[in-house]
């Protein structure tokens, strides 16, 4: 059911290839839920670096696609080299240019693309050297830059993000995410072809939010799907079928990741919608105002189910309390049958020699001897095993836990 | 007692199927107080969806009420299509209308309800996409949306909530609730047709702030019914018949909903007291001043209840090591009691051959040799005893602990 | 020597049966320190009532005493109705006026007084429907209504509070305390009856802060009681004499209910501070910040005692697990001296016949078998203890926790 | 070492009496670390006294120093009677005067000090009544009284705090200490003496700074050997030599000791910072704002040892469960290693009569029985073991915890 | 790998000592990860010292670097005495000068810097007396005192910082290292020498924005490393190899030190970048808003890896509660399955004599009597396990944990 978080676009590719080597990459990491090393280490230059360094190592060139539209007509198409974007940049028709590129390498591609659009050198820093923290950066009158998180969990439950960086201008929106596998932007795609809702009528401040809103809307599927997760473990913590401290660990964790992306978003969009600027309109900042809800919303529910994780784990350890308890009150009363028994039956075992004495185990030529032992032994278990009871140790339900 | 939480009109009610049915499905889920999962996952559109989409499968239509008051003249209708309500709207009498849609289904009407009452998209899309975090916006000069939540708690101590937004204009006020069986306005009603109190000669924003104000005051019988339950909680721990861990985890969870309504809630009344607004009366602001006081008041129960609780899982977490010292010390004795005499015991049932030597168990030849061994038993058992009575292990009220 | 946080009049009191009932009523709830239900349920009125609704079930008519004073006169006096304070208030002599209600009950006595006193429906409903959280109301020019609640412990360290209402006009103070037995205001009532200090110089907001000061400063000597009960917490924690988690738990939940009537008092006392108020004078100001400099004292005091209650819990488990480990260190040091034992004593109790083999027991004919095996018992038993010693496990002062 | 942390003067003194008695009187508490009563319960008057109430019960008369200096001249005299510092105070040179009356008691001395420097009923009512928290408060253009907290440690690291009252006017300052015997001032005094630093050359606002730099300075010796302490309960909590629980207490109650001294105080140096006051020159709020770094960090320091002490308990506990595991091992490998032969051992002391069917027990009379029973033992006890070492149980480093 | 956390320097030095003698020095350490005592003191001075007080044990003098620089010429030059930088300072070339000190000795040396530089004397406090808490401090409009603190980390992950002080003046930026032989600032050293980046251009104030972002950069390696040493304890306490918590308590330690290195510069770069100064140009700014996206970055790195640290404590105690449980069960079993064995093995070893009557024993004499004894053993034993596997104890994976 979670293929829904899966935008239409990878759905329908018919290059399964990559998704499938992120489940298969993933699995093997099941075991501890890491994040492969070299994933981790970003592409942040080397400390004391000069400002506007750009760390690319993959030689790969990036997809480009241009979408261009107004009222009327929209044309849309994919571009070998980035100055293919520059016609539809230039032209007199007062159109917005929606310039996606998919993947980062190739460094002289982002290079030109600095010159092409005047990208601050700070600027197109962040949007090369991944993980930057999300906000929104006003360059002067002329360019908005948000850095956004995109997030997609798999049937799995494993989370994956990425970084998406939109670069809005007068006319103009250019936005640059990570891999060229996924995103979340496929039904605001669908939605400029189509022409449905207003997006067509309005300008690029308005697209941009359409891309955000599509951003922050993305995490609820994900939470949606972390919130059955957290349904799962419960009842599993109850049942207690495994080892349960691992996956709540990893539980947090993913939490911990959604909280860094969603915190700082919510932050975002509310300087969006506070500060003035030339770039965004009022009437946009109205739409804003909903995504900001939902941002909102967004963060109630990590901070919720990061409540319900710690819970969790307090009910597993409870739980790992109780079986303890259990197992030693089984212990106890297996013991409290069979040491008595062992003793006494231990003591007319002895061997002292009744001919040497009178007083030398002169119950073993007793006629009622053995029975009376029998009983003695009986006598012991059934009163120890009633004095548990009354301390209520032995219940129908296993109470006391 | 806690049946004075519906309200009036679910008591009087001649159909009690849905009520029954709730807490029939309530009753399947108390082993571990999930919520159905098509609850859960909301009226959230897909992610990127145009802004003011609106998310109803169900296509039973809304059950409708009209009540038209001025101070003279109440009338109280149920009208089967939305456009019965315009009659009201479009007379010249200067009164109020209140035009309550009770349970969300039936597409067509809610779009004709937004043209009637010429609503925002994005405030539709609030009514109806629920649930909505709670949230009071303003829409021009014209509307303030409120967004507020109700909650119900049942006998069983089983939690309900449901959305209620209300839209405020200069003569109406629209209300659109989740379902049609229960909600915590019909005493505003009664109100209304006995005209006790101030509210027939009031505007529409007094008539909002009474919903609020019931809304926000229909949360104390939950909290105190919630109060009963830590209670009864407390003295269950502290006598340990059950498994206890599960409800306390439980009444979290609980906590952490009634947090999530009520905390946005006290925002919202004091952003309507502080945000001069045109369509909120300064009258009518010290009258939300008192409803925020209750808010304040509610959100101190909670944050109290969820410390009461957190000390009821240590509370239960001590009684656990309690017991579990209690058994291990009954283990420690039992064995302290009939390991030495077995083992004294055993000695004496070795077979050493007595006539190969004179060092082989001249015991079992003395005369005395068998009240010897006893004596040697009891004083080995009576030494340990006293150790450990002087230890403090023993003693008559099992301390300790 | 708490005996000290009741005032005066009530150690006076020729009726000492109140007092009497409630320790009573008390330490019948000693063991689960719960509230009876009756009195937590508070006099709300039921959700959607109209504002000022007023709760008041009791038919008993509450004690009113007046004491109108100036620089030369007092007059003090019990009056049987309510009308009596009407001479008082409208005399031409420029006196300051208190009326002190003790006791809710009798419904018409407090409508009636709402009407002598022009007060506001929303303040008298604050006045009456206890309990209200601590705070301060500005009703125009005309009126401050101060919300207080006063706190006593018992020398069982019981704690209970009561609200008190101060409403202060241009020459008169409204007082209207919950129960009649107790309040903190004695000794400012000696103060005006003596004339020390200069309360009987100075206006109705002068009088209106010795009351909230009295409110304030009567919490140090409950505070003193709980720092002195949890110093013998501690003592008792280290010892273990007894179940110590209920007591722990208990006192959290005194310091949450003192918490709660504190820190609302803090920042009434500050808004009284802060605001341009007509009715306060400057003057009173700077003795107003006396009282805020002992609120935030107290709240001081409180969060330290909580920090001290929830380290006195850790220290209780750390206890619990320190006799765990030394039940446990005993059972296996007695298991270590008999287990070998009774091994080696079975092996020479077998019976094996002799003169089927020349390897069927030879040791039972040796000539020094017996004193072998009691060698070879006690070197096993010494062996282990001797490893023991070396992992430390015995010690002189059961070190190792 | 830390006997650095007491003044000079107290180091040269010739009456050690007070510092013996000092140590000696915290040796006997130094069991439960608690305050000798009387001591805690401070100089609070009873509730709802007149403001300006003096809570003095020690007869004996403070000591009382007076050093007037400008520039060229110091004069420094012990004065037996509060009326001998009047000369200082009105001769005709413009030469600052300290006043610092050592010790509380003889209550007409403090009224006769309230006359003499006009000081108002608030303010020597907070300088006498001991403990207040820290504060600055402004009387008029006139005076400034600041609260101060000095601390002190001993070589076994008991705490000790006392009230420093700093009262500056135009040209004097007054300084009210609790007790006699040390104060952290002496280096000031000196500095006055010998001229060194720019002391002699400024006004009386530069002397209160240099006072209240040399209390906050006064907790970095005070925090040094905490760390120390904490040091040294790390390498013991590891070591497990002794009960650990108890001094972990003890330094989470000195840690919220001192947080209560230090944080008020960092906010103290702040409001003379940022508050326009006439008495205190721009000049030396450069100087304070050196005082105020070094509070902000004194309080890092005091909450980075808040978060390592409580990592010491869960080291601790931490060490108490893995200390538990190690036992229950040794329990668990001793059992296993005899109670099957002791089991084995058993069945063949059986006495089945040989006589009476070829069934009984025809082992014991097989040539090789003996030897085979042997065998079996010593491969049961074998196997089991080998199936723990298996589990990772039995290693060289004890590993596992 | 983390060598690269090294400047070019260091690695290029022909003088290994250094170094080797840290890393020698802190491997001592490695068991308890103390600092040596008298490095944790601090050059304090001693409580009331005069403002000013500079605290130089060491008698070697620091080295002096000097480099200055304009876009067409770089000069760069080791000086022996501190007056040798005063051509640079003075030459009527525009140029930058920056003069680098690295240790802190020969005090004369630095009473000289603040002559030539005409440093405040509590700035040339709070550049040498080491260490201070990180900020930003003005010096009327002609110098800002920049404190910042450098980190390190060897490959065995052990911790260092240093402070660097930054005085930044119209047209030289002096800096004061702790230790010469490393800090984080070569690379920037590099960009001026080849004129890299557009450094050579820009004022003072670039310079020092340089130096600070080389500051906040040279962090992101040491988190990265411990980022790494995270993963490895995770994966070492789910292995469970070693005793786990000293490690983890040693990371907390090592966070709690980052958290107070990086928190206050965030406050001291965003206090520079908000604040009006005359010495920080507006386009210097626009770079410092980068700096300070960074030192964001870095905290929410803490902060998620103190969380992931607290939840590694957690893995690790359930982990030994889960490992408690798995011996408690083996004993369980052991116990379970020779402790009847034993008991009835006991009851027909007793002696009790046959020929005194038909009661006793006559099971010794039954034909089949011990195959029957065999059955009864097994059938106990099997009964007893099979109960086990019911209760779930008895699982292939090891389950309940
Ligand atoms: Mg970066
Ligand atoms: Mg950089
Ligand atoms: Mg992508
Ligand atoms: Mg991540
Ligand atoms: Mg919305
Ligand atoms: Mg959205
Ligand atoms: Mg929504
Ligand atoms: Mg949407
Ligand atoms: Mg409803
Ligand atoms: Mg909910
Ligand atoms: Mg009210
Ligand atoms: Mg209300
Ligand atoms: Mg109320
Ligand atoms: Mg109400
Ligand atoms: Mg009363
Ligand atoms: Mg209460
Ligand atoms: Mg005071
Ligand atoms: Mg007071
Ligand atoms: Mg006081
Ligand atoms: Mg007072
Ligand atoms: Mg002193
Ligand atoms: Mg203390
Ligand atoms: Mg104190
Ligand atoms: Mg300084
Ligand atoms: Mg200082
Ligand atoms: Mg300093
Ligand atoms: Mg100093
Ligand atoms: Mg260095
Ligand atoms: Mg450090
Ligand atoms: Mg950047
Ligand atoms: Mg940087």
């Amino acid at each position: 059911m979670t293929s829904s978080t899966l935008p239409p676009e990878s759905r329908r590719s018919s290059a399964p290839q990559p998704r499938a080597s992120w489940v298969q990459e993933r699995t093997d990491l099941d075991r501890t839920t890491l994040r492969p090393r070299r994933d981790r280490l970003g592409h942040e230059p080397p400390p004391a670096s000069p400002p506007g360094t750009l760390v690319i190592e993959d030689t790969r060139r990036p997809k480009i696609f241009v979408i261009d539209y107004d009222a009327e007509v929209v044309s849309e198409k994919e571009i070998q080299s980035v100055d293919g974007c520059i016609p539809y940049l230039t032209d007199d028709r007062p159109s917005i240019t929606w310039v996606d590129v998919r993947g980062l390498g190739h460094k002289s591609t982002f290079e030109r693309l600095g010159e092409i659009f005047h990208v601050h050198p700070l600027a197109l820093e962040d949007m090369v050297n991944v993980p930057q923290r999300p906000k929104a950066d006003v360059y002067g009158g002329e360019h908005v830059l948000i850095i956004a998180r995109m997030a997609q969990v798999n049937e799995r439950c494993v989370l994956r993000t990425e970084q998406l960086a939109i670069l809005v201008g007068k006319s103009f929106v250019l936005t640059v995410q990570e891999e060229a596998d996924w995103d979340v932007m496929e039904a605001v795609r669908e939605r400029i072809r189509t022409g449905r809702g207003s997006i067509r009528e309005r300008g690029a401040d308005y697209l941009a939010y359409a891309l955000l809103d599509a951003v922050v809307d993305g995490f609820f599927p994900v939470l949606e799907r972390l919130g059955e997760h957290i349904e799962d473990l419960e009842i599993e913590v109850i049942d207690a079928k495994r080892r349960m401290s691992k996956p709540i660990h990893d539980l947090k964790r993913d939490l911990l990741t959604l909280r860094r992306a969603i915190w700082p978003q919510r932050d975002l969009v509310n300087a969006l919608l506070r500060e003035d600027n030339p770039l965004i309109s009022k009437d946009t900042r109205l739409y804003l105002r909903d995504t900001y809800d939902h941002a909102v919303q967004l963060m109630d529910m990590v901070e919720t189910y990061r409540e319900l994780s710690s819970g969790l784990m307090d009910l597993h350890l409870s739980g790992m309390s109780n079986r303890m308890n259990e197992i030693m009150k089984v212990l106890t009363i297996i013991s409290t049958i069979f040491l008595p028994v062992t003793a006494i039956a231990g003591i007319y075992g002895m061997n002292f020699h009744h001919e040497s004495s009178p007083y030398n185990m002169p119950e073993l030529d007793w006629y009622y001897g053995y029975p009376f032992v029998w009983c003695l032994m009986l006598a012991s278990v059934v009163g120890l095993l009633t004095y548990y009871r009354r301390k209520g140790w032995i219940r129908k339900d296993d109470g006391g836990a």
